[in-house]
């Protein structure tokens, strides 16, 4: 039985295996993957797992036969991020199967949910509940790491699990704001993503008069405000406007062209959508009054997915610790898994929210309070 | 003589010499820069002028002895520039000297005003008051192109030149909005040029509730409203934000540093020093209450260049042309000239407003009046 301590001491070690020296960067099937692989499959043998790679690279160990629940979380990491978003989940899971040997389940360590290398998150979760990733250079990474694209549907998950359970860092500063080590993810919020194009006259910024200007970039900054107007109002959105640019881009020419997107994200698909429709209602009526031209491109609509979260909360309490339930604003693999199976999720407080970043951390006794909750949590499923 | 239409044929002939094919791009000393001197000196030699290539790239030709009056503009261009701004106000000195032969003038066609090539501009006109830029790559370049930096003394103004007069067009919308061909500068207004730099706290954009953000673009945005605001409410002002950088810059991540620039302008110091203050102290302002920080950098002070414009409106009103008084929002080579001799402009109205572009044009019949106006100039000068 290992604790807290050296748990994050494992986050660590893994932390170096990555495609840049200095930074955490571990890509779908890149060459340090295949030793975090060699790594957390001794681990996992430790803990009484017999372990495979499936076709499309995710980790995995079984105890019992056949397993009922699976529990994991992701092995990859975004560019230059930190050392425990989605390893400290694997890391917990190889540790309750330890705890609780012969317990029926299932640990994965999926091989990509960030979608760096190629723009597509999630392509190790989606291979289990039937959706695979089929792009070409999907395929060909896949080959190229030695694996069998033929062998996809070898992945998919078992007919016998009957729930997923994810362990991961709150990348929030909610948990630590209230003092709470641990909090039960009731949902995780559907996304929309969409790109604007506000388009006005690129003209001289000294000889053209207030009045006579067609400004993108101040027609831009106006619908930001609503943006963060409307997140501040409506309770459980987030609004984001994350990138802009303003053509030509010079000191002394009135922006012609700005290019901005908005990210909003909400627990209810409806609240969502509500929003997106003020936003882009707001773009059009601020272009007009200004004599600007607006335009949208739709670039993500992900709905939300509900999560099991009683069994959660019950396990909370019965360990001895409050209760907080929270929408997880990020995406993450139990979206996915939750489209065929009842999927759970248990935060882990950030210290100063902080996350995709080499900053990123967590407390030990968190951990320690996290395996208790789990260790609950596996004596209660009843698949 | 030649007449309005001829003098467009002359703009679009030299706009084929560029260094870029299909754009209008020439530079400081620039190969084709040359061919203009080659092409442009015969048609001063045509028009009774003596020429040479001062010792930083003016072409000046001199009638009579000696010259009391400058008559001039600039002929180089923008990157992706038009064919008129500056080598109109060449083309119409060239014109007048031509048909007032023995008038003791002299045409200037300065070689650098834009600034393009080292970022420097007036290089041209600077040395003219005794003001030569002598940076090394400058120097450098004068000797590449076969001049002599030691004669750079020899380009200043002769003590007996009394006034500088510069033919331009507007490159702004005002005239044509008001239906006048013509427009009389009474001042170049002064420019004050920051970048600032709001920084906040990138995090997540899906996991950060709005009330625990730091969003630099958010504070950024609503300064930005501010620059527009005061610019509309504060007469003859213009105030611009022309380039903007978000960081990471990423449609997920909520932006923790956002640089922005800001250009204001006004044909009085003072005017336009209060409003600074207020857009600087605006900014700090937002930035304290969002807890974000602000910091800013001056890059130009430019202060504003009294013209000498009664002489110029008596012309238009003696050449039978409604008198409009206006300031002119960009900088031009009479601001430098101004330093030491008594300057004047006429604006030729710019169809759309269009400037810095391909599409940049001027009508023949404002060119014939710019021409009967500068012929009343000649006769009343008194230098």
């Amino acid at each position: 039985m290992i604790d807290g301590h050296e748990i994050i001491r494992r986050c660590r070690l893994l932390a170096q295996l990555t495609e840049e020296p200095c930074h955490i960067t571990r890509t779908y099937l890149s060459r340090p993957m295949r030793e975090v692989h060699r790594i957390v499959g001794i681990w996992m043998e430790e803990a009484g797992l017999r372990t495979r790679v499936d076709a499309v690279g995710n980790l995995r160990g079984v105890a019992g036969t056949p397993p009922s629940l699976m529990i994991g979380s992701h092995l990859d990491t975004v560019p230059h991020g930190g050392a425990f978003d989605g390893v400290l989940g694997v890391m917990i899971a190889v540790e309750l199967a330890g705890r609780h040997p012969d317990y029926p389940l299932e640990v994965v360590g999926f091989s990509e949910e960030e979608g760096v290398r190629f723009g597509v998150p999630y392509i190790g979760s989606r291979a289990l509940v039937g959706a695979p990733v089929m792009d070409a250079p999907v395929l060909a990474a896949i080959r190229d790491f030695g694996l069998n694209p033929d062998e996809i549907p070898d992945a998919v998950l078992g007919p016998e699990i009957r729930g997923y359970l994810e362990f991961h860092i709150e990348q929030g500063p909610v948990l630590e704001s209230l003092g709470l080590p641990l909090g039960v993810v009731d949902a995780i919020a559907g996304t929309s993503r969409w790109d604007l194009r506000f388009e006005g006259r690129a003209n001289h910024a000294g000889t053209t008069p207030m009045d006579m200007r067609h400004d993108a970039l101040a027609g831009a900054a106006e619908w930001i405000g609503l943006v963060e107007h409307l997140g501040s109002t409506t309770a459980g959105l987030v609004a984001t406007v994350g990138k802009i640019d303003a053509e030509p881009g010079v000191r002394n020419v009135i922006p012609g062209v700005v290019r901005a997107t908005v990210d909003v994200r909400h627990a209810m698909d409806e609240v969502r959508q509500r929003a997106l429709n003020v936003l882009l209602d707001g773009a059009e009526h601020i272009a007009a009054r200004r004599e600007l031209k607006v335009e949208g491109e739709a670039l993500l609509d992900q709905p939300a997915a509900a999560m099991h979260f009683d069994w959660v909360a019950k396990a909370v309490q019965a360990a001895g610790y409050p209760v907080h339930h929270m929408t997880s604003g990020a995406g993450h693999d139990a979206m996915i898994l939750a489209q065929k199976v009842p999927a759970s999720m248990l935060f882990l407080r950030s210290p100063g929210g902080i996350s995709h970043h080499p900053d990123e951390s967590v407390l030990a006794e968190d951990i320690d309070a996290a395996l208790a909750v789990g260790s609950e949590l596996l004596r209660s499923f009843v698949g």
